[in-house]
């Protein structure tokens, strides 16, 4: 699982800073995140290969989340992108791009599919046999939602010496990593777990951004092997949390401890705060294992 | 007269080339022509005072001249700009600014004035005593308009040695200067053309793009300071002007060359060409004051 940051931070684009936009590799997709003016320049400069991208998730309105969508949905076209392109994001958002598709007289050459959001319930948004996406909600000042990426579990690890102890035919291998017990010429039955280890456990991502603190999202996330939650201020500006719905980063602190996650990223940084070690010392006060996203750069999990 | 080039290259935003965007600087005005996406970046990497725009000119509502409007509307309420903002563009922009900052629950704390055009006859859209803005009516695959920013013609200048030869007293120069004639206390009439001289030639400034080659439009530019014209293509691909709508380097030079314009700039050029210098070359077999735009570069006439 690899997460590469396109943009974390607030408000307006800047020269050396770009809004929130990121990439998640998950299971062989590329979810696009969230996409700030700018975000086709920012892919091309991460060299990730826009024909990969075929989901993308805006999890609201204001345009550091989403400005840079029309214009990325148009560069699809003008390189004749044939694979169809699944966006989400809250209720408004096809008018918004069809109406500017409409009024350049174009349209897109690749099926375009919008699902529109409404709900304040986590809801499932893509599922296959691998991976999954729901929402989680958040709170802004308008309809947010956070989205939690989790990898379904495996297939069971192969126990080569106990196979082979037991002269079982490679043939079955597959069907005893598909967890199948194994009953032998003797009619001796060999019950899975003796035959097999237990898969890596599978993996989530949680994003959370924009939000408030909200400390009822724990159980959702419970557990996820990293979570990106927005710290837009440091303590001091604490009471400017709650009129701008954001957090700090003490409270994304929190947020990590409740919900037990392996990993925490911070982000959607103010840009009034000359370094972002000092979003980092504020978490560790709550959370140990805390990691400062930048533009530009990736982890792997 | 200075002119900054943001972007001028076609179709999409690259990392190192930009869409369509630029700012003249003329008699204290800072007139911003086309905003495609990323043009608030380099208004900042430019130094441009945000402030100081007070005035949007869009061509035509294809992305590449479009796109970065909605977040430089939106960037200027987080600065909190109180100063009054009009925008001139095709039919069909009010709306999709509006619905964009509508959906995102926000409105401009300052006055935002669409003045939407139709017409396909030159209009003037904004004068005051020192310039004047008017339409120039092209012709691409949707609906579009260049403009031509023109100077008034300044005051004249005073002869001083005319003057004191003449013992006029100073309290009379700025009369003179606005073209009076002075009666002397013995009566005598002395004409204004004896005692000044003529102010230096308005300046002018053609912005072509995007456009087909279109001839009947040279006598509305003739003789301008400066023309900007789109040149997509080289003689090479002249065949995809036609159905792309775009001109040919060459064919910017032969409308430089029947406008009679002191200066022609380059730009919009496909990025399909590996050097700028082709475009020059081929221009050149048309008319000789040929300028090459690229982002960052500026012009002063």
């Amino acid at each position: 699982m690899k997460l590469t940051i396109l943009g974390c931070y607030a408000a307006t684009p800047r020269s050396l800073t770009n809004p929130t936009s990121q990439v998640l590799e998950i299971k062989n997709h590329l979810f696009l995140i969230d996409c700030g003016e700018g975000t086709q320049v920012e892919l091309r400069r991460n060299k990730i290969k826009f024909s990969k991208i075929a989901h993308i998730f805006i999890s609201h309105l204001h345009g550091d989340h989403f400005y840079g969508l029309i214009g990325l949905i148009s560069t699809f076209n003008l390189l004749n992108r044939e694979k169809e392109l699944h966006v989400y994001g809250p209720k408004g958002i096809k008018q918004a791009i069809v109406f500017q598709l409409k009024i350049s007289n174009s349209w897109t050459g690749y099926p375009l599919y919008f699902h529109e959001l409404d709900s304040k319930e986590p809801q499932v948004l893509y599922e296959d046999k691998k991976v999954s996406v729901e929402t989680i909600p958040l709170k802004h000042r308008i309809y947010v939602n956070g989205f939690l990426f989790k990898e379904k579990p495996g297939e069971r690890k192969l126990n080569i010496t106990a196979a082979q102890k037991n002269n079982i035919d490679v043939a079955y291998y597959q069907k005893i990593k598909n967890g199948s017990d194994i009953k032998l010429e003797d009619g001796t039955l060999i019950p899975n777990e003796k035959l097999t280890f237990d898969p890596p456990p599978p993996k989530s991502y949680a994003y959370c951004s924009d939000t408030v603190y909200k400390p009822d999202n724990a159980p959702q996330i419970m557990g996820a092997t990293a979570m990106y939650h927005e710290s837009t201020f440091l303590d001091a500006q604490k009471d400017l949390t709650k009129p701008t719905g954001h957090s700090t980063a003490r409270q994304a602190g929190k947020m990590a401890r409740e919900a037990q996650v392996d990993n925490l990223i911070l982000g959607h940084y103010s840009t009034r705060y000359p370094d972002l070690t000092l979003f980092a010392n504020e978490a560790k006060k709550e959370f140990d294992n805390v990691l400062l996203a930048d533009d530009g750069v990736s982890f792997e999990f």
